[in-house]
């Protein structure tokens, strides 16, 4: 348990913050000893991790020092006497305008000068309406009106920005809100409503332009830009875990694999591509928040023309995301308890592995295509997935016996007919496996109910034996108590056998997601075309 | 293209916020014609519909009462003459700090004061020392040291809220930055910069005490109880989703399924759970800021032990979303373009709805448990979950042929010994699948390499080849004229016969998924078992 424990907030959570929790508790201690005892070493090592942050993505250093010069220039109005002398102290709000205003890309800094702009705009159009009216309410009802002006207008503007459509904009309410009550009560106490009115737009009209300036005119970073790049970022993502985990899935590591519950926790830390895949899918907010500013912007870069379509990087990135929860279940199979064994898995290897590194290609390929904004003929790359994906189904289709054993004869030999493309090293490698099978078969009948114990190595027979335990020990040890005094053990030979029924099934499962996959691929090269005829790639 | 076309802004995704950017054009649409026309059926109905968003959660009124009450409060500070002649014109910093630090939960509201208070203190202590320096320094070094520190903080705070573990703090290095400029350059031109800071710092902390006593005292929103809340609400969505997905796979709408692709940017309206499911998968950020809000809170309700486990219930949320993305998948199955057709997926159809409803009423178990914050014994449903799991994989093992069929001869009759408990339909059924199965076979055999057109009602022979057509004019349309005239339609009989093949274990796909997701289950339950310990339910 890892509550609050000191001011800290500490936040141990499995899903993406985890490594990001992780980090800070790194800092925190690596901070706390740099200044403490002066650690040498720590604090060299503090300023490398800084440094590679800021390496990692120069635009975080430009940032900065915009920001940076943005304050300055509008605390210069301050500190030079002139423009001091004409604008009087409600300069000062021009500061907290910058401060508040500048965002970290152009289309988010409109956008929120759009907010602070027009929630002001309308607070000081509705102040000065209720503060004429106060007075001339007279002397005595005038607190009475303002009051109540107040109470109402922050109930309302609380509740409106709770409504769903309107949460973008909850910043504005916020300024509709107090710029309202400064200007009302000041109004009040300092006369003049208009003046202070007025005065204060002023001001925040000046820090809004000068953050508006700073942020287009130097070294600018565009929210469109950002929303590219992280569009083609998903794309590669995707490809690489799709490719890692087949990958893993055809690889025989020699031992168990760890239990899931240890890893779910853990993110499967030896799967770096995996942990991209699920920030891609959690990518839809980011991506949301990027078109949403990408809007805000002028023509730029290399997206030159009006309207340039950004909603389609979203409906694009949607397209990927149903993609992805294909990876997700793959992933799903890989980690599964039920596991078909590693001599069945690499029955279908080759094509398999054909059909993942030309889905992960044409993924890839697409990813490139939006990338250099180019449109690429995809013909080829579309015909290669097509055709093995056929293979692949052709082959499962002539060896599905293997999926199934237990009750079938031996497979007659395949149609000559479409024998023109299977791979040379299937017959071999299932007659090794039928006849393992026959083995296990005839051996348990032998034994007849007692659980079949004979070392053979790392046979079939033995690895299903370790899966079933495993799935014996499944639900909870009291249920499980329970089933084998209901069952008194007898039944524990059907048992076996659904057991291997189901974990050959699970190559099935395996391919099936497979194939999948690639039937999805088509609709994500359609929003790509989609996409790329809309912004006239 | 809806990019944009006014200043209104238009999000057009696919994904959560869709039913949003719809109600917001319904609303505006409804808003603006309200507005024009007067049309009083209109404004009626929008009426209805902020009184029913009102309804739909009181805690959005209250909360809205809250605020207008707060800001009321502190206004009358001003309005009033005796505060206002102690406090004098700095008071309204209050009314800046109540809309600004208001927010919806009590844990948020004090996570929000803690930066405000810290950034304040921080930025006080700094600007003291810095305008002492400059004081110090000499008339015309005094603007630059200003100046430099000016830009140096604003550089430095910009540049640490990026640092991903510092995020959360955002608001504060944001309040550093604007009360540092503020004190610095008022207490350079008004003198007496510790006097300008202690009366800030006094005026923000009676707006934040003001803010912090009104959202505890009055109708407090904690956010422990939302937490609690919406965890249970997944827990529900997950369970609804599974039994909708299975209930549509075995239902026979006559219909041929809609285009994924026309389905898929419409996010499946006739599935109303499936959409609280994709919720559920998005809802981690809410979950970990809840949980991030409510380690703020002191203990309350029915949560009254210090340090109460909030961290436990992300956990708890992320195994119930590794548990959704199995159903996740389970809906692509449903959806998938290869299907298995409608007489085999029944086959199993008793042993599928056994194991789905007790899975789901397992998992509703589960969260009536967290929300009742009770153990139950749940032993009693896994058993049967677990038996009913067992049976599934029994049957399917005895009936796998089915998956199978073309290269198998008819299954020998099932073993007497484990016929305890399988269905009774199932003989039936399976012979007329496998018969039907025959008489393709036998057909295309006849036919030799021309397509088989054979009209017999909705046969299997008829339904495969309609998903095959589907699957032809897959890829896209110049691959797959290639395709054809590459094959020149001789090897059609192969390929369909792969098809079939695949369909048939669409179905034993959609199975292991439904028993992953059953093994999965025992995750939730552990982590749920955790959490009980934990928050000693």
């Amino acid at each position: 348990m890892n509550g609050k424990k000191g001011s800290c907030v500490e936040i141990n959570i499995p899903s993406s913050a985890t490594t990001k929790s992780t980090k800070q508790q790194l800092e925190g201690g690596k901070k706390k000893s740099a200044g403490n005892g002066g650690d040498l070493f720590s604090c060299k090592a503090w300023i490398e991790k800084v440094w590679e942050f800021a390496k990692e993505d120069s635009n975080r250093v430009i940032f900065s020092f915009k920001v940076g010069l943005a304050v300055l220039l509008v605390s210069l109005l301050i500190l030079f006497r002139a423009p001091y002398e004409v604008f009087g102290t409600n300069i000062i709000w021009s500061i907290l305008t910058v401060a508040i205003m500048f965002e970290y890309t152009v289309g988010a800094t409109f956008n929120r000068g759009f907010n602070r702009a027009l929630g002001s705009l309308l607070a000081g159009i509705l102040a000065i309406g209720v503060a004429q009216m106060a007075l001339s309410s007279g002397r005595i009802a005038e607190p009475f009106i303002i009051g109540t002006s107040i109470f109402f207008i922050g109930a309302v503007t609380s509740f409106m920005k709770l409504w769903p459509s309107l949460v973008p904009y909850e910043y504005g309410f916020r300024v509709i809100l107090f710029t309202f009550c400064l200007i009302i009560v000041s109004g009040y106490r300092m006369g003049n409503p208009l003046r202070t009115a007025m005065d204060r737009l002023y001001s925040i009209a000046i820090g809004g332009f000068v953050a508006v300036l700073v942020n287009v005119l130097v070294f600018p970073i565009w929210a469109g830009e950002q929303l590219h790049k992280e569009l083609v970022r998903n794309f590669n993502s995707v490809a690489d875990s799709l490719e890692e985990c087949v990958k893993k899935y055809l690889e025989d590591d020699g031992l168990d694999h760890p239990e899931f519950s240890n890893t779910v926790m853990d993110e499967f830390p030896d799967e770096p591509a995996y942990k991209k895949c699920k920030a891609t899918l959690n990518s839809s907010a980011k991506l949301e928040s990027l078109a949403n500013s990408a809007k805000w912007e002028p023509p730029h870069g290399r997206f030159r023309h009006f309207f340039y379509p950004w909603s389609e990087y979203v409906k694009v990135g949607a397209v990927l995301r149903y993609c992805a929860y294909e990876v997700m279940a793959l992933h799903g199979v890989l980690h599964s308890e039920i596991q078909a064994p590693y001599n069945l898995r690499i029955t279908f290897q080759s094509e398999i592995r054909d059909v993942t590194s030309q889905a992960a290609e044409l993924v890839r390929c697409l990813g490139k295509d939006i990338s250099s904004m180019k449109r690429s003929l995809r013909t080829c790359l579309l015909k290669r997935v097509h055709s093995s994906t056929e293979r692949l189904q052709r082959t499962i289709d002539m060896h599905s016996y293997l999926l199934t054993t237990t009750y079938c004869d031996p497979p007659p030999p395949p149609d000559n007919n479409n024998s023109s493309k299977p791979v040379v090293l299937l017959p071999k490698l299932s007659s090794v496996l039928s006849n393992q099978l026959a083995e296990l078969e005839s051996k348990s009948l032998d034994k007849d109910s007692t659980p079949a114990v004979a070392v053979q190595g790392e046979s079939y027979h033995e690895m299903m034996r370790k899966q079933s335990r495993r799935l014996h020990s499944w639900p909870s040890r009291e249920v499980d108590a329970f089933a084998f005094e209901e069952e008194g053990g007898v039944d524990f030979l059907p048992r076996m056998r659904a057991l291997e029924s189901t974990a050959a099934l699970s190559l099935a499962t395996f391919t099936s997601l497979l194939i999948e996959f690639v039937v999805r691929l088509d609709h994500l090269v359609e929003a790509v075309d989609e996409l790329s005829k809309m912004a006239k790639f």
